[in-house]
């Protein structure tokens, strides 16, 4: 059987030694073994987040770590302002309005980003905003958002600063505290290569008076909970336990690279998946694109879910389609977690491939050999 | 290095095979492919149950599903009534309180189970109750409740029947229709043989127009979207798909031999594990035990969780201590899911040892004898 190329924006590729680490016997999870994983997860996940706040690790997928986001500082009638340039962005809207927290909506048209300018005048505009909530990478749009840029605005004032990292991190750059990020909410299953089942969510200081003064219901979310358990190195509720091993050893592979040699790398092969795309006469969707994720237009008259199709049938390359408003129109490709170079360069090939299949006009080999003048052979 | 026999109520062992299947490459969950796997799950699930209705699955611990089984069907003000019996009857209670929802306890001392009557005169004193909560299996004293008598009370009323049933499915009979059960909420460590990290809730008709009574704010755990995506055989939110795939496995093997068949063995080894205790001079700390654990008395003077230590750290043997009032006191051993008769017999085996290095004074040999009487040698 071919080699099978995933490059969707979560899952991304889980690599076999971290699968047969998830394989091995199971182990309880009140035990001094199985306490020391979660130590080295917990203080792994603080060097790629580049901060000094507790992470707590939730099982759920990232969508429960959003919630916890709002459940945990908001109280009823309390006033937000979001971002929303994609479904992620919208989803924070949605969840705010589950909990009855009024929404300061800042709308910015699909594959683009907000200007920190229009951020600064709606907390002028809206003095006692409880929190400023975005994204590091709008996966919907493939767009990387100026979280620094935007965190310098928030930070002087009393809101959080709230930051969807779910697949921006170890792809995008992202520093926690030298960007004054008071949440930042992550899953596993995308730049950090393990499958879904865990998120997280970074706590600074600045949060827990939040959260003193929050009267929204929460319980499975509770942070205060975590912050307990945290104390003895525990959860308050049973941890997806084979992910939070896998997730060690996901962890040691990383950052013994290191973070930043982690970002230069997907860096690397976004810029090369974009080189080849522009060479083979296809347009990004993406004002701003993201390292974590590019998407690419398909050319005029191509259902984009038709190439996605083929190329997962005909070829064992699974690309990601549009979402809601953007469905048909442009498929994705990731970069991040276990999505090395050979997937890059195999994928670009095989995407060659069904396009001249699909009888699109352009040049063959253009787009192979435009990623291999960034990546090499 | 020994085998080692892991013998706690949550996590059990994960059989190879399982084990096996979760670590093959990941595959995207919006493809054909992972819809079958899921539909498959969806229907196992529910021959597991033996109900009609829908099952949803959360990706979440036990306790994210009890908190579903609350925040769907109640408003703030309601009164549910609480089987409090042990931990988890203690935890519908926390979780109600932290949702603004009056608790009207039922409680039993520990060890023993509630007495239907008392179930039906709370019903009486205080109409328009909600719902009643209660347990299947209280794990943290290895009790099983009589969840069809109560269901024959609760049946007759307006009331819901909500029982937690994370340890006792596939261990102590359950018949979530014919008894008459409105939301049955389970996990996936436990009988159902794969890690932590999925939970389920059976959600009968009845259930749905609590639901659209209900005004407690919900999002990840809101009943109405998963009924929306199951319409499309898919969940609201990112699934933690390799356990969905190992339950597929796990629920092919259980649901080939038969869910009575399972039940039957899992009996047999408890009624094994309780013989050898009582042949060794142990009592048992339930007055109702539950197939799917047992929770064993230590002598007098005799620290438990010295016991538990030894086991595990000279014989490779887990048993789980006692929670909260029960610390220090007992032990338990789990009879469910991956634990078979091999385990059963070794950690007897184990056990002997064990007390006997520890100067407890009995017939050493007695408590195998009683086991292999039932399990055969």
């Amino acid at each position: 059987m071919a080699k099978k190329y995933l490059m969707t924006p979560g899952p991304t590729p889980v690599p076999e030694d971290i699968r047969n680490e998830m394989a091995k016997p199971i182990i309880h999870h009140r035990t001094k073994e199985y306490q020391a994983i979660f130590k080295d997860v917990t203080d792994g996940l603080k060097k790629m987040f580049k901060t000094a706040n507790d992470v707590y690790t939730f099982t759920s997928s990232g969508t429960g770590a959003m919630e916890a986001s709002i459940v945990n500082v908001c109280s009823p009638g309390d006033k937000i302002i979001v971002v929303r340039g994609g479904k992620f962005g919208e989803r924070f809207g949605d969840i705010a309005k589950a909990y009855g927290v009024d929404v300061i909506p800042l709308d910015v048209p699909w594959g683009s980003g907000p200007c920190p300018a229009d951020i600064k005048d709606l907390l002028k505009a809206n003095p006692g905003v409880k929190g400023v909530y975005t994204t590091l990478c709008e996966t919907s749009t493939a767009t990387v958002f100026d979280i620094k840029a935007i965190g310098e605005i928030v930070k002087a004032t009393d809101a959080l600063y709230v930051v969807d990292v779910i697949s921006g991190l170890g792809a995008d750059k992202f520093e926690n505290d030298a960007w004054g990020v008071d949440i930042a909410i992550c899953g596993s299953q995308k730049g950090l290569m393990i499958p879904p089942g865990l998120a997280f969510c970074s706590v600074s200081e600045k949060v827990w008076k939040a959260v003193e003064a929050s009267s929204l219901p929460k319980f499975y979310f509770n942070f205060k909970k975590y912050k307990k358990s945290m104390a003895a190195i525990d959860t308050p509720f049973t941890s997806a336990i084979t992910l939070v091993i896998g997730l060690k050893k996901a962890l040691e592979t990383l950052n013994a690279k290191g973070i930043d040699n982690v970002i230069a790398e997907h860096t690397a092969q976004a810029n090369a998946f974009r080189d080849a795309a522009k060479a083979m006469g296809l347009g990004l969707l993406s004002k701003f694109p993201s390292n974590a994720v590019t998407a690419v237009n398909t050319p005029a008259g191509m259902d984009a879910d038709a190439l996605i199709k083929l190329l997962k049938t005909d070829y064992g390359v699974t690309f990601a389609g549009g979402q809601e408003q953007l469905k048909g129109k442009l498929f994705r490709a990731a970069h991040m977690g276990g999505i090395d170079k050979e997937h890059t360069i195999e994928s670009i090939k095989a995407l060659e491939s069904a396009l001249l299949k699909m009888g699109y006009n352009f040049k063959a080999g253009s787009g192979v050999e435009a990623a291999t003048r960034i990546l090499g052979e």
